[in-house]
């Protein structure tokens, strides 16, 4: 039987043996696991052993941003070959749905997804997964950028949902993980300049070490005021609500231009005060996204022509033997944190970024 | 001094003489008035003396919804000529503005329109306005119905920023005068059917009168149960919430499908719950109006050619000497009367409607 | 064996007996076919035995416009009983393709389609068929109507992605049964009005009986110089070529507005010649549709809501028996023969239109 | 009166004295130039005396790409100050009529353009232009990079309206200043590759120095053989088509995925054969573009905030007083020379780039 590292319940992990579904299916491949990011969602399962209505009823194995090599193909598989270095979607739709057939796959009611109860995750050494959902890396993305995908890839979804034109001005609210690649792939999207809000001061040093992306701090004003200078009145083009927070939401319209979009990212618990006159005296437009479909390979891409630079924001490794170490560093929740990886037994020297 | 109907502060209205602006322009021409509607703002501006930030601070002419005929033109206006019936877009911008130059002229914040303060509406039997914003009317379509068009370029407004496409299912919260016209516009823009919510039977009886327009009665369940019967699960395609009631944001996202568009045309006083994460499950979209740019001659075409047949929502009209008489009747709020006229002195017995 | 219409090759067409494969997979329906319509490209393939590069090089049945009946489902099905009236997508994609998963199935390359070399088609009186690609008809949608799914599929499909607005003006060139049509689409979708070509006068005859389809008679002037009449100089919104001629493309620009919209609906055998510099100074867009994606129960929904009337435009039917006499007829080309169809063995009285 | 550089007719320049309109409006600014541009339009005015349908009939100013600084603001202007750094854009509609209401000023048949017979350029020690159409250039944008900002305007229109997602790959056909500048627009605006076809090697040269820019050599294969190994067999998202070669349009479709995009921006002198099958086996859509509305600005951001670098495609630069010489060099077609500059005399040594 595979280890792998366990959520037994809320606030308990174990690396143990577990019986999982290895078992190669025509159109799949099997994958040894390389390298598994440590997503805020993994943490938050692990806190409270729930995500909304998702209850952690039974025993799951953690994980779902990863890269890996390709170690056996299914028979009908002719898009990969054995040694092939992939990053892997971990939502399988049915993609004869009616939400698929329109390319919304991502909203296929009936799609599994790793780590998502009662779903398993890749926190183990090895996965079978379908070939149409395991991308290939380019030689010059590492196995730790190929476990960024994952996580670039919602950022990338929201840019594109945002319809971004050349030229915009976008504001990010949030900078944590997601709120810097957000700033990141807006900027690589074709925004020309991107502003990021945060509360906490060492999150936005981090953001103004990218080029084009500007912090706005604390002491220069609300947000709202310093948009309002930097854009000659006109507002923003583009905002990403990266925070979930409740309070992000109000005066949001205030950073906007007239005919402006507002990106719903970061998933708020409760329901949010929204001034809907607010919204409407500038006709902004609230687009939501929900993960992603279709941009994996994009993301691939532009990690691989060098549009967006990960390497900053992987801020540390564990070994797989010190995962319970760390989530429980994870869950500390340290500001210089920004993206926790765990390197698997299978990693090879070359890709281990 | 011409004569009008004057809003002299809240509850008070007087039919009498008052200076208004009548030098022609160059670019301007002169329009007798014939039909003016009266608009839930005006009865709003009526009963309170303000919306909003909007304070009637000096008496104020009231009405907007306006249809005429030409009486002078400028000496550069090329597109008008005596005796031309029009109808009248009430919102004036500087065209030259930020907003206006990327196509969104009613979001330009310098723009004046009619009977809000401090601007002066129609209720008076001469106006002078630019050519540009004056719209012919074909021999086919009456006074009345041309002042029907300053409502309904709301809902074209809407339906054209929800980009309905062929065949889209839609759902209307609201059978007031807009909900009502926004079933037709939206019919009229490609929806096969159209479902319609209000808590007050008598107006989803008057709306059960139009083909394709379907009432959900309270009775029968649930708007979002009875969506979901009609659709067989899947939801409906785009919903226009034209109560403004904060509760019709409650559960919105269950009645529509993944990917579908929630269109805000209603304007709630207060900020509203949103649950976000149950938009962004769907990844719906949001988009907000405000009044309307570049529809005035499609909503012509519209009633011109047959597609939106507004003559059932006339309930009623008063000869402009009644006007006060006709305020106090709208402000009762009677279920059946739906869209009440003034018929002023200048109304051709052709075009009286 | 099945009988059946075979195209044996070029101007040979026998009704025999033909080995089909009619075994039920989990996921499919078997159908009895109740109405066949005849396309111009099943005539095409009679008259000369190929289109293009797809070449008859063995005996293949003909038809693919089909309404019918279920009469058994698979063990997989769960959205169709016995006895369910539908309406067949005759298009078989492979819905994981790449293509496919960004909802472009019509497009994905391993696609086969009804009486397309060398996939049989419809004309026989059972088939089987993925239940996903066939489409309940409501009780008011009759058999005959619902033959007729397949081509108004396509000009759903154009006017979908012609991004119809409301009160947008459209012009059809060709008026044959796919630009009759797309008219009838057109003004379904949104267009106030639509303004129709052909130099045949008895077809343009058939178009005018429709409300808000005006001809273009040739004795009237060029259609650029109608439409500059029409729209005061302004031009049509949105083009429709439905004719497939080369000379359609000619002067095309002439006949849209500034930012409007130009689409290939026909096809032409040989390259055009178009002037790229018109299109330019306008800034017209050419959008180019292929067959139908996600569009057949929208179709479905606008004839049962009564928003496209196809009655007028089914102009004569022939038993499966005469099918041969059937193909002879509409090899004539006679004007007034907009669609001919063939009823089966297996139509039900109620059913027969 | 003012010296300006003066096409006196086909292949005759002369630096000379000509009386040209230099009143100060309300609404606009006095600017001293600093730095323009040679377009090939204004060369092939040199060399030909006419472009299509715009002919010399009078000794015209030449010049409009330009650069300088405000040394007087009309009474009404208040977004500008004396000593202001400036790009212009040379069209100056009417904001007023339709298309500008749309939109689509640029569209504007009104429009009069710098340099456009009979309109005189900017080749001319100073110019009044309204205020409006004058764009600020921050302190690290240089005056040569300001006067760069016209054909990089053409290149963000063309990549605005193909509505590039983040991490298209693109294809541009021609290596001229107009392809050269359109690849790192491409890339600017969110494609993650751009590949780049010319017949000319040495234009190659260039390209390939610009990161995620990729010639497509000719021995290596036809460009839709390259790029078919590129992606795999999918082919690009977009290809922008800036020879204005009628070859160019021969075989496009094959280098496109389905649904993918062509955009016209090179003008073919002559209408060109197009294969409309090819285009709509794939769902191609094809855009035009003329010109530019409403992205000086944004062109402006993408190079202050470093996203574009225009620098090495301003290959040489020559005094006012050799501005008939600059033009013979321009008329020679180099391969070399991508942008020559005319440095006006009022340009400072700190803006001279």
């Amino acid at each position: 039987m595979p280890k792998a590292l366990v959520l037994e319940r809320a606030r308990e992990l174990s690396l143990r043996e577990i019986d999982l579904p290895l078992d190669l299916t025509p159109d799949a491949v099997r994958i040894s696991i390389e390298t598994v990011g440590i997503c805020g969602s993994d943490v938050h399962y692990y806190q409270h052993g729930r995500i909304g209505p998702f209850d952690v009823e039974a025993p799951m194995v953690l994980g779902h941003e990863a890269a890996g090599i390709v170690t056996e193909v299914g028979q009908d598989v002719t898009t990969l070959a054995v040694g092939d270095r992939v990053c892997i979607e971990p939502g399988v739709p049915d993609f004869t749905s009616r939400a698929s057939r329109i390319g919304l796959y991502n909203l296929d009611p009936s799609l599994t997804f790793w780590a998502t109860p009662p779903d398993h995750g890749c926190l183990t050494p090895e996965v079978v997964h379908p070939a149409s959902l395991c991308y290939k890396l380019p030689s010059n993305v590492t196995a730790a950028q190929g476990a960024m995908v994952e996580p670039l890839a919602v950022c990338i979804q929201a840019a594109t949902k945002a319809r971004i034109a050349p030229g915009d001005i976008a504001v990010v609210m949030g900078a944590g993980p997601i709120g810097l690649l957000q700033a990141l792939a807006a900027r690589a999207s074709g925004a020309s300049d991107v502003f990021i809000f945060d509360p906490v001061e060492a999150k936005l040093d981090v953001a103004a070490q990218f080029p084009g992306v500007h912090p706005l701090r604390p002491q220069d004003g609300t947000p709202a005021e310093q948009i309002d200078t930097a854009t000659e009145g006109w507002g923003a083009d583009v905002l990403f609500e990266c925070s979930g927070a409740a309070a992000a939401f109000r005066d949001v319209a205030l950073l906007l231009r007239p005919g402006g979009t507002l990106v719903a990212v970061g998933m708020p618990i409760d329901p949010v005060d929204v001034d809907i006159v607010a919204l409407q005296v500038r006709e902004i437009t609230l687009v939501t996204v929900f993960r992603y479909a279709n941009v994996y390979d994009r993301a691939v891409n532009l990690l691989a022509s060098g549009q967006i630079d990960v390497d900053p924001l992987i801020t540390g490794n564990f070994d797989f033997a010190d995962s319970v170490a760390a989530f429980e560093r994870a869950a500390e929740g340290r500001a210089q944190d920004i993206k926790l990886q765990i390197i698997m037994p299978g990693a090879s020297g070359v890709s281990k970024g």
